[in-house]
């Protein structure tokens, strides 16, 4: 399911402004705070009080990726459980030319083999604490530019502050919940040595590949196991979810702790608009041609296919997510109901002279930011978002170049990606071993190239400053073979440098950057100036009146942070067919043919006939879930791990704009089939040993 | 620009349903049919009456490429001057190891060695005959199948006793005019030896190539001559347009004569919601990652490149109408407008029950219909619309299957496209004796069996019926290198067979041609009687309810039939930038980088000291074309030749919806620049002198 990563594919920014409050919830509905849990409904509709210790126990076990991803602790021993889509990119770098981990699996004999991630770092969540006063103050009568510099500064301060000395082990997050009717900071224990303990291979991960992703009834075991450690040994972690192996029964209450992405429950109306007209066409666009040129690049070798696989997953899973957007912003219903509430809003503002002085005309105001971001929305998607200019040797060097000016202000001024808090991570970021392939770099770079004329247009100013006189195809191959950039030794010595190395390069990747940078920066600053600025601001005010006019009673939109959900273990009628909650194994050995995606691996065909045919397999559920938070753990009443969140069904994907209990479904593997694959098919009895003791 | 090419890249009738007759035309707008031209209109802007000669000689001079594109007589010896975009696919078939007609260009040295054409016919119209009574009384009280049947017969019928005895030499064509409003005859006299004289290459012809396609100032020679023949000998046509290689001047009265193939300026607003909403964004996201495929394909070596050229510049230029589209359709001016005309003519209609009586409410029959469309679309564009199984290969095999199945019914009861007097074209294609590329096809049907199972599910019935057990990729090989379709001789002999050998054959591909095509043929009806019965109903009662409240005064919708546009040779205001009306051949030696696709072939290097630099290259005017007048002839007031259209302006892609003056331009080939460059550059003096004496 889509997964939010790192170097994101799509700049958020682009989609669209920050959500306004939910103004109700109902149902199963609801990605909830910790410290705001929906106590009256869960009891309502399941007779369940979640205790202190429930409570504590749910938030310290559950973690988050923070390239994207949710996971939780499953053992005392620091062994984390989480997606094999999660672990993808760790899977695929410690492979080599002798082991393709990503494809066939990985299963460390014993902890001392468990190999490390290049690069991956766990969070686990140790506080919240509300900034809100804080942050509005120092935001008061500001606009445009003051506005945007104001908030950088603040949230900078307050980051600081609490991370302290140890930037290392701890990471603070301002975060905008309600969009702005209330801000926390969220306090993380870091974790950078993180390691591969067991995954298994790509066939049982993603069997049924991406015809079947966001499709049930489905047969993926779509799992993989890390471990944190300190200090080279296994960390020793406060809190963990006790695995029950027995699974959920149909019905049961279940809930999920999880980090979901970002949903748009209430954008503006104007918004919506905006992505249905412009952004998500613009993206599916680009995502499909890209799709297109590295399926043929893996059909060409079986090397290609595997420096593709990544990247096309994650290419893929984008575009059913955005696929399913095309279908739900097409739907009258939805855009409607917003006219409807929308326009309740605004009479009922306007009903009031001193609501009115109060208000304003937020609609007015988020219409000019959207009129500018219209206006650049292209250019900032080619050369600030990362389309025009792909692969990750560009990406290296335009974030050294950016560092480099960043680093040289005042903590501050900089953007928040560069914050002291947030260096740590980026050092890492350029020092991992993961390995760069040239021949995708120089297809990448080719393409996106490619693709930077076409949308430019070859008389622009600024493709002309990336391309000269070139090809994109010849740039492109000079600028791969020229690039020293491939070696992390090379980019941590440009780190470690500076501003001043950065100037005396002569490395071609990262003379472009430095060509590209003026440009893509002020872009960058239209962009938090001119609209996400006075957006902020005008769907702020939106939220406050809503608040005013109806009170304050439900979730935020996601904001990539801990939530839990809750609802039951459910199937749903499609189309007038019920579909079942459960799969169980005898069906993986029904829909297999032999034939990529459908292919049974080795481990898999031997265990046949050993197997606990009627094992259920995964199961769907009532939670109300979203890209990030994949990983997730589905927990009972006992606090107890039955189930690992991989995806949503197809109906999710309307649970960007809205929850339909009817439909939206949430899909995770169960614990059954987890213990029963790791003891019968994988054969790695002491991990199976470990997650049923809690203990290596 | 947008061409309409034989094995359509869409089916028209997914995209959206015949067009309604526009209420009223102003400035330089219109697409006039021959035999009603706006006189008064013409007169008033510019002064001028058309002769009856002037009338005959430009109708009968201006002719039509039945596989897509415009083009003219243009020698007495049936010299026909059409774009070299519009002659690619010849170029390319003729082509082999050594010779690569298409990048290299062609120039034959005299008429003897003139080559076929393997797949071109060329049409002249003959006469146009009004047949309204006449299909109307078949069609009265009739609905769904019984509407659908009755009007192929009726068609067929017409056509019959058009064509005569002898449909090879003439094709007779019933087309509906204001959506039913008028529903005209044309015959045409077919010209099925055509042969190609000279093509200038590829760089020369697409300087700029996708990048500058559909953008102005441009530097492209578009052009390729042809010459029709008769019974073995240069044909002797009954007009031609004298060319006259001065060219002409800014402000200057100047018409277009072609094939608008089609506009949408009268569909319903829900129709143009349905293609924002669901057509548009499905062909934008399959032809993006069609065209990543190939674009990675051509990467793969000089051959490969060659291979998918042609389909490539196909699918670009479509992109880029589609593209326009989504523009255009995201821009709410063009939405509220119809919106605002819809409830005028409903309340007109409301306001009186002897109206009611008459139009009933074809807002609700029409949305009925979009519903059906709405359900069948995906399944009807994957199985009937060739999105699913692509390739040329497949594509013979289904025409073959459907061929035989169709041949065995009476005339009147088959599908329009198989109809006797439609039988030698089809004939003709399955002769071709244009390669097929084993690599190329085995991509593209990989490619579109992947997305089938995509788009339509692997739980699909229809999918598993075309892919059983196997992979995409898999079925893909097994399917090319078992065929024996490639050979034109095989398909002839199976087409001659007829339904037995068809039956009998145990060619893989026509083995899974039969079983797609019952499936197929049902979506086909459905569509047929379903949706385009009704909404064709329901688009005719609002247009007849339309003249009744308004007139008759305007220009039918595009319906690649030939029409005249006039305007004048005239640049346009772009954000407050003037753009020139003309570009020179200076321009494209200052526009020249050296790489592709912006580099000049060895003539124009050699030829830059000898050449006249302010030759004028390609101009910009006011006429009102869209794709399919690629290749037509601009006339001047005197009716010769001045210029060949090549292209419209970014602007023109919203001409699909509305005409806006100001900035919506036709781009064409100066006729100064043709005859400079062939006597200096491409030193053929003895096509120049047919040009400037008419003879050979």
């Amino acid at each position: 399911m889509a997964k939010i990563i790192g170097r994101a594919l799509v700049p958020l920014a682009l989609l669209a402004c920050a959500p306004l409050t939910v103004p109700y919830a109902h149902a199963d509905e609801g990605m909830w705070t910790m410290d705001n849990l929906p106590i009256k409904q869960m009891e309502e509709r399941y007779h369940f009080t979640p205790s202190k210790e429930w409570i504590e126990r749910v938030t310290k076990a559950s973690t988050r990726l923070a390239l994207g991803c949710s996971a939780s602790f499953v053992s005392a021993d620091g062994l984390v459980m989480t997606n094999h889509h999660c672990a993808n990119e760790c899977l695929q770098q410690l492979s080599d030319k002798t082991h393709n981990y990503f494809q066939d699996g990985y299963s460390a004999k014993n902890a001392a083999a468990e190999q490390r991630c290049p690069a991956m770092e766990l969070n686990q969540l140790d506080s919240i604490t509300d900034v809100t006063d804080r942050v509005q103050t120092a935001l008061k009568g500001k606009e445009g530019e003051a506005y945007t510099k104001a908030r950088q500064a603040e949230e900078s301060a307050i980051e600081k502050e609490c991370a302290g000395s140890d930037a290392k082990a701890w990471r603070c997050d301002v975060i905008s919940l309600y969009h702005g009717g209330r801000i926390a900071l969220y306090k993380y224990r870091r974790y950078q040595d993180v390691r591969m303990v067991m995954a298994p291979d790509q066939n049982a991960a993603f069997f049924g590949g991406d015809p079947d992703n966001f499709n049930f009834p489905r047969y993926d075991l779509d799992m993989a196991f890390l471990r944190v450690y300190d200090n080279g040994k296994p960390a020793k972690v406060s809190a963990y979810l006790p695995f029950d192996g027995a699974g959920p029964k149909a019905g049961q209450l279940v809930f999920t702790s999880g980090n979901p992405g970002s949903t748009e429950r209430e954008v503006p109306l104007a918004d919506l608009e905006f992505s249905r007209n412009i952004s998500v066409p613009f993206v599916i666009d680009n995502y499909s041609a890209l799709n297109g040129a590295l399926w043929q690049y893996s059909r060409e070798s079986a090397a290609h296919h595997q420096e593709a696989q990544e990247r096309v997953f994650g290419i893929e899973n984008s575009l059913k997510v955005y696929r399913g957007r095309v279908s739900v912003l097409a739907d009258p219903k939805l855009l409607t109901a917003k006219a409807k509430s929308e326009a309740e809003l605004r009479d009922w503002i306007n009903a009031d002279p001193s609501r009115k002085a109060t208000y304003g005309d937020p609609w007015a105001k988020n219409a000019q930011a959207l009129a500018v971001k219209r206006r650049i929305f292209k250019p900032y998607a080619m050369l600030e978002g990362s389309f025009g200019i792909q692969g990750e040797l560009f990406s290296y060097a335009s974030l050294l170049v950016r560092a480099a000016n960043e680093r040289q202000k005042p903590d501050g001024e900089r953007l928040s990606a560069y914050h002291d808090g947030r260096l740590p991570a980026l050092e890492a970021e350029l020092g991992s071993t993961a390995p760069v392939y040239p021949d995708l770099e120089k297809t990448e770079l080719a393409f996106s190239l490619t693709k930077l004329r076409q949308i430019l247009g070859a008389d622009d100013d600024n493709v002309k400053l990336v391309l000269g006189k070139s090809a994109p195809d010849e740039l492109a191959v000079e600028l791969v073979n020229g690039t020293k950039l491939a070696d992390p030794k090379v980019r941590l010595a440009l780190w470690k440098g500076g501003a001043k190395a950065i100037e005396a390069s002569q490395d071609p990747m990262i003379v472009l950057a430095r060509k590209v940078e003026p440009v893509a920066r002020a872009l960058r600053k239209q962009m938090d100036d001119d609209v996400l600025a006075p957006s902020r601001q005008a769907t702020e005010a939106m939220a406050k009146a809503r608040f005013a006019m109806k009170g304050m009673t439900s979730y935020p939109d996601a904001t990539f942070t801990q939530r839990l959900s809750f609802g039951q273990v459910k199937g749903w009628d499609e189309n007038g067919k019920e579909v079942a909650p459960f799969t169980y194994f005898s069906g993986l050995y029904d829909r297999a043919t032999g034939s990529d995606p459908f292919k049974l691996s080795k481990p898999w065909v031997d265990a046949k006939n050993h197997l606990n045919m009627q094992t259920p397999f995964d199961f769907a559920s009532t939670n109300d879930i979203i890209g990030g938070n994949s990983g997730s753990p589905v927990i009972d009443a006992q606090g107890h791990a039955v189930g690992l969140i991989f995806d949503g069904n197809i109906h999710s994907l309307g649970g960007d704009f809205y929850y339909d209990e009817s439909t939206n479904r949430a899909v995770a593997v169960d614990s059954a089939a987890i213990l029963e694959s790791l003891k019968s098919v994988y054969k790695n009895q002491a991990l199976a040993n470990e997650l049923v003791t809690g203990h290596l």
